[in-house]
């Protein structure tokens, strides 16, 4: 009943989301201007927040120059300083016109924020957590979504039973999922839409070149690229890998003294509170007296908001096997159609597995999709941080009805 | 945009949850049937697995005898065993009509489940936990609903953040709190509608009667009673305590060697997976050779299915000050809007409060209201049973955009 409750709830919300009743349409300007509204006013707060700090913000394009002192020249001005922090970011890729034809005539998840209305018919390219989320978002918001993917699966650095299911709900949400697929080129018809040219070539089959038609959005999600060729870092020895991210140890050093690096320049969990966290770890490491302060990257949980989300943290089964073998590595895992779903024609089934090692069944991963896991990770993961068995799990008392109370009773 | 395809999700369900679309209306029939059927199928597997575990059932109200060795008289046959459990359960209490007249015109929570209308005018007794759920559910699916509690807030033996932030939501939610109030008589008139007659006495003032008019549901959520006084426990030398509840020791022995109680009838932590987790440990004591196996009571996570959902685990903020000393209690507390309410006019806000204790700040307490805190409470509940400090949960990555987060980043 109290999900009932909560579905009232729901239509109230209905118009603050674009929605408009009776005879329910979708505005998508209407959620759109408020997004833009409240991503404004973020940072706006932000903005405050360093003014108050009293940090100068200089605004323009900075790169290091070859004089023997770090420096940063930005608009014809040098700055110094015994730290400097490089926290430039990453940006989407897009292939380049010369590798994929008519490349440049899709956006990326950038653009997806600016899109003035829902596209009719979308084609994302990309098997990455962005591609599945705005993927699922198109299509649940009625708009008919293509996911173009390498390989046979979405998120295939994710655990098996991760990848596995959200390629199925995918489908089952109606994304039209492109196996083996891979954009040829792009072109633009009189009409003002898209002609996508594929090929797909499934192992033991030949391979077929299709075109998909009339696509008012195609959209780039195959991966980021570090903001880092126009910094000469060259000039100060700043250290870069075959991706161009910055190399750091794990203190946030670059091969040059007193030049950092955090977040996605680093290519390494490119996830906000994760460069959040670096850089507390790094000014108390510098200016807070706390010598060996540093992030430890592992056990970091992440969220995808697919459709059911996706909650992660810790070692997937084939890594734990990996590193504690066969033997020692412990499964246990469930699938179940969450209460939520008792009364409805639409069934998404909830799926949960933990990755134990060791005699002591040490709970070394955790990986799940369905409703709620989005907000259902946090506190496990601070158990599994502390290094959570799974008898410690199995101790505490389920909360019941939840979907959650599964990960305390398995068997 | 996530939330926006939520709300998508959830327009497809409305018919499912009784909302007809266009023109939204509400068929409390269609999610009752649907509701009745669920639950006769969950009462159908447990019977099957009953049956499985090749256990015997016996249909009939079991009194104790007064025969040497304990024994059960059942529909006038007489059953023994080295081992019997009491597992009765309890029921809703209702004041008798002596007490105040009429009481019996009104229903309790077992009569919430078989009204086949939603009612006009509900007016829902009582400041626990069914209590709120009801006067809840009620009111935002459109019952124009009044809540009688006898002093100034819900909740009262919860942390006084919930009992007032609760209090405040049901308010918000359009529930007519009226407080200090008590039931003085209950009529019914000749449309068959009741009227219902209150005093209200705040502190400080006269008391006041009145009658609420038109009233189709008086509910009753007083408090429950357990089903102790037809056993004739007094001939097996089974002790209740003043209220009846059988009074059991930690591994959930009765005054009476073999015989045992679990559940609701004991009057400790009133949780179906309490009673789950007690009869699990005491099979292991009897029957699995664990004879030390026992459930720990202390850190027992429930959730309040209310509007936001309530979880709590652990002490209270009262209780640590009285267990540990102020001096040597700190809280760290927060209330923000959730991200899901950036873009409603509706803003329901999400409140938190840890209660650490000693000077590792061992987490005690945890206590929280807002959307989505259902599904976030178990994994801290297991973290907090393996003694998590403050500092471990600070050592835990957030999850970004979530409210689970703000548990690991409270300053």
């Amino acid at each position: 009943m109290w999900n009932t409750a909560m579905h009232a709830e729901f239509i109230h919300d209905h118009p603050d989301y674009g929605f408009e009743i009776p005879g329910i349409r979708f505005n998508w300007r209407t959620i759109k201007e408020k997004r833009d509204a409240y991503v404004r006013r973020l940072n706006e707060i932000y903005e405050n927040n360093v003014t108050k700090a009293r940090i100068d913000i200089i605004r323009g394009y900075g790169k290091f120059t070859s004089d023997p002192e770090p420096t940063i020249e930005v608009n014809g001005k040098k700055y110094t300083a015994p730290h400097i922090l490089i926290a430039t970011g990453g940006r989407p890729s897009v292939p380049s016109d010369s590798e994929v034809p008519g490349a440049s005539l899709g956006i990326t998840s950038d653009g997806f924020f600016d899109l003035e209305e829902l596209p009719r018919h979308s084609v994302v390219v990309g098997a990455g957590y962005i591609a599945v989320e705005i993927a699922g978002i198109l299509s649940t918001l009625g708009s008919k979504s293509s996911l173009l993917i390498r390989r046979d699966k979405v998120l295939r650095t994710f655990d098996s039973l991760i990848s596995t299911n959200c390629t199925q709900e995918l489908e089952n949400i109606g994304v039209d999922v492109w196996k083996h697929t891979q954009v040829q080129a792009v072109t633009k018809s009189p009409s003002g839409l898209l002609e996508v040219k594929v090929t797909s070539s499934e192992p033991g089959h030949k391979p077929t070149v299709k075109v998909i038609h009339d696509v008012d959005c195609l959209l780039w999600a195959i991966g980021r690229e570090p903001n880092t060729e126009e910094l000469c870092l060259e000039h100060v020895g700043v250290k870069v890998d075959a991706q161009n991210h910055v190399v750091v140890d794990e203190f946030q050093n670059t091969t040059r003294k007193g030049i950092y690096a955090i977040g996605d320049v680093c290519g390494k969990a490119l996830l906000t509170p994760v460069a959040i966290a670096a850089g507390r770890k790094l000014a108390l490491r510098l200016f807070g007296n706390q010598q060996c302060a540093r992030l430890d990257y592992s056990n970091i949980p992440t969220v995808v908001f697919s459709h059911p989300p996706i909650g992660t943290v810790g070692l997937t089964e084939d890594e734990a096997i990996s590193v504690h073998g066969k033997d020692n590595v412990k499964i246990y895992s469930t699938s179940f159609t969450p209460m939520y779903h008792a009364v409805t024609q639409r069934k998404v089934k909830c799926v949960m597995k933990l990755v134990c090692a060791g005699k002591e069944e040490k709970v070394v991963g955790l990986h799940m999709q369905g409703l709620g896991c989005d907000e259902m990770l946090q506190g496990f993961a601070v158990a599994i941080k502390m290094g959570a068995t799974k008898a410690d799990f199995d101790n505490t008392v389920a909360i019941h009805p939840t979907s959650a109370e599964e990960l305390v009773t398995m068997r």
